[in-house]
């Protein structure tokens, strides 16, 4: 017999056990529902691009994670790096098909050969959805709609989404003389809250950013109140900066806005600090935290830029989108003990009791799944209680038991395998009977558990 | 400016647009739904593995058409280019943590640096589901169910499910004095219905197959006839192999299993040219075609085999599992004319007559997606007409029409984009009678179209 060769993944690579791939199949239902809700609609690209279409427009960091190869046609090739690129990429090639405005999602798995640490892997999805070929604020506002019905979906507990207004810190930067310099100094800001206040002070001191302004910068970045409150203090701020008052006007329509949507006034703040790193961004910005759990980072990120697809076309293409960190939120959830250990998406666990009744239990398993419920049926007449054991073991809410003696009376046991507890239900040998019963053990069981 | 860089994608890769990528999504759901109907859970593998794992089980076709390179860390790397080999390393790695038996479905994108042709691209995506850990043929029994219940559940119209057994060809090769050459004469007799009957003939001809032994293979791969006459000749022409004859037996009490399970009779036929051409079977085989257009090829294959991962532990994991091709299904439904030209999943377009009733779009908006309903809702006061356009373009259902004259009145248009014929609703100002009221003339819609 040959050597076997040792079953194992890539560093920074992993596989998902069926508990871990239920709790990600359901954020991404979730996902999908809310994102088609608001009208958007799905698209793919492919994982492999032109090298240059993916070295164009990424940072020198991505461009030195890409994972990159010369394909069979001797074609330099490269693995997408984020969604953001191949959309930029895709809608310039297909925007006379799409039409304008155009509202796209795209979950999708991204590979970036970056160093591991904990909750970071070279392979992770990206579930994206963008508006481009509208300036119109509306567009802005349906950005934080969708963010915070995502998050209220996921049921994730308390969450705060924080505003900010690219504009806001530009006016900011233009009253204190460092216009010119709005890149560096809003890359240094960005790390305030990852990095401690006298760090950031440090490197903007660094960046030969004077000290008065250093210290107005970080005033300004750590106002904190109520939106009205913010508001006027960062009205008062930026006055006179015509760009920095349009900021703040836009912070304050988007507020009406979404409580005229009827989100809670308490799950969005504005936030001076909020940045964001990328240069693109030019209007809105938002990141998005768990209240129990504000170490995890922004899980949701976003904001308005001028033009997506500078690079591919000369057709101006502004646009405002966000992005949810799938598999972040996926640790987070697991960090707070929300991580479910279910194994099973079925209903019922059919237990295998009496070979010689094989036709009767395909009857049975195929009428409780006509009726919607999910049927695992045990392949072998194996002992009663291993099969429960295995069942009970990967989550199944209910496992039903009928052996000769009960076909012969006409009954069958429900076991709730979370309770242990068992209860006989008559049938008479009518499937209709089973199929309404075992539903509604079912339910009582989901409601108890 | 600089020069743009021209937007394109690879040689056998493509975009998906949101017509299509719908499409996708709803078989990628139908899929997922049956999986889970019958207990598979999913489970999820990177797309990069160590060459060493992908080129161990592969034959020499699929490791050269391998998009293989070596990463950051100096690793042999490759691209998965099915999901039978990550799942064989997967079973051998977690066999464990699994329990057996383990059920599992995968549905992900594999890469092949093929030769381009009509529907075969070098990125599409697969639907596995196998079963692992148990030799009993209620597992077989079950693939049949799923792959029946997914092609009802996909409503392409009438398909067919051919079966076979690998032990009735081995049990007629015993008896023509060919087990030796199981494997070359399987791969030959499987291009039956691809090459014609003379090609097959001379192939297995050049393989030293004497005439009397070739006409007898033919004869038997070309039976035709009801289940139980098909047994029956079989039988016959394997009698006395003791292999043969239990491949009859097994195709018997499938056959009756599916029938217990109330699949109908003229789904499931014996057909003894389904050979497969892959080694590794040793029992049922399986292949569905769609009846209006067989030359599309399988769309549904399977089988059992012994051994899955022995090229990655000494455990025996014998198991039974198919697999749907996505893409190749859908390139099937788009040239039935079945492709849907919808570019959107939501069900309303609401119409941005008046932006000065922003707040009252966004609550009527906020209140109809509330109540389960999808809404776009345009981002700028542009012309109706215009409006109007792109939403029939699209594919909405439905359009909601609200200007300031109607807000006065308490009342709204409701416009059916499908037959362009508008009614009015009284809403009198009250949320809930619009909600119920779009509702009903959605659903008019929607059952008319």
């Amino acid at each position: 017999m040959p050597t076997v060769i040792e079953p194992r993944t890539l560093k920074g690579f992993r596989d998902h056990l069926p508990a871990q791939a239920l709790a990600r199949e359901r954020l991404l239902d979730v996902a999908r529902r809310v994102y088609r809700g608001y009208g958007f609609a799905p698209i793919d690209t492919p994982a492999l691009e032109y090298l240059e279409i993916l070295t164009g427009k990424g940072s020198e960091e991505t461009d030195k994670q890409l994972y990159r190869f010369t394909d069979h046609g001797g074609r330099d090739v490269g693995m997408r790096f984020d969604l953001t690129v191949p959309f930029a990429r895709f809608a310039a090639q297909h925007v006379h098909d799409l039409g304008l405005p155009f509202k796209r999602y795209h979950m999708a798995t991204v590979w970036r050969g970056e160093n591991t640490q904990r909750g970071r892997y070279r392979e992770f999805m990206q579930c994206d959805f963008d508006t481009i070929g509208t300036t119109s604020p509306v567009a802005d506002l349906e950005m934080v709609l969708v963010v915070h019905d995502l998050l209220a979906a996921i049921g994730i507990g308390g969450f705060t989404i924080r505003l900010n207004d690219r504009r806001v810190l530009a006016g900011m930067l233009g009253r204190l003389g460092l216009a010119e310099r709005s890149g560096t100094v809003l890359r240094s800001l960005d790390k305030l809250g990852k990095a401690t206040r006298e760090a950031v002070a440090a490197e903007l001191a660094a960046h030969q950013v004077a000290a008065p302004a250093v210290e107005a910068l970080l005033e300004m970045a750590e106002l904190r109140g109520t939106p009205q409150s913010m508001l006027a203090r960062l009205g008062a701020l930026v006055s006179g900066s015509e760009q920095g008052e349009a900021g703040v006007a836009a912070l304050e329509s988007l507020l009406a806005g979404a409580t005229a949507a009827g989100v809670p006034a308490d799950r969005v703040v504005v936030d001076p600090s909020i940045a964001r790193g990328l240069d693109y961004y030019t209007g809105i910005v938002l990141e998005s935290f768990l209240d129990e759990l504000p170490a995890l980072g922004s899980i949701c990120s976003g904001g308005r830029y001028d033009n997506l697809a500078g690079l591919y076309t000369k057709q101006p293409l502004p646009g405002v989108g966000a992005s949810l960190g799938l598999d972040r939120l996926l640790a987070g959830l697991e960090e707070l003990g929300h991580a479910s250990k279910v194994e099973t998406a079925a209903d019922v666990f059919l237990v295998h009791f009496d070979g010689a009744r094989l036709p009767d239990y395909l009857r049975i398993a195929a009428a409780l799944r006509a009726a919607g419920m999910g049927v695992e049926f045990f392949p072998e007449p194996k002992k009663v209680g291993q099969q429960l054991k295995l069942a009970a073991r990967r989550g199944f809410p209910g496992a039903l038991v009928i052996g000769g003696d009960e076909f012969a009376a006409g009954t069958a046991q429900f076991k709730n395998l979370a309770t242990q507890q068992s209860v006989t239900i008559d049938w008479h040998g009518d499937l209709r009977v089973l199929v309404d019963a075992v539903h509604s053990q079912l339910e009582a069981a989901k409601h108890a558990g």
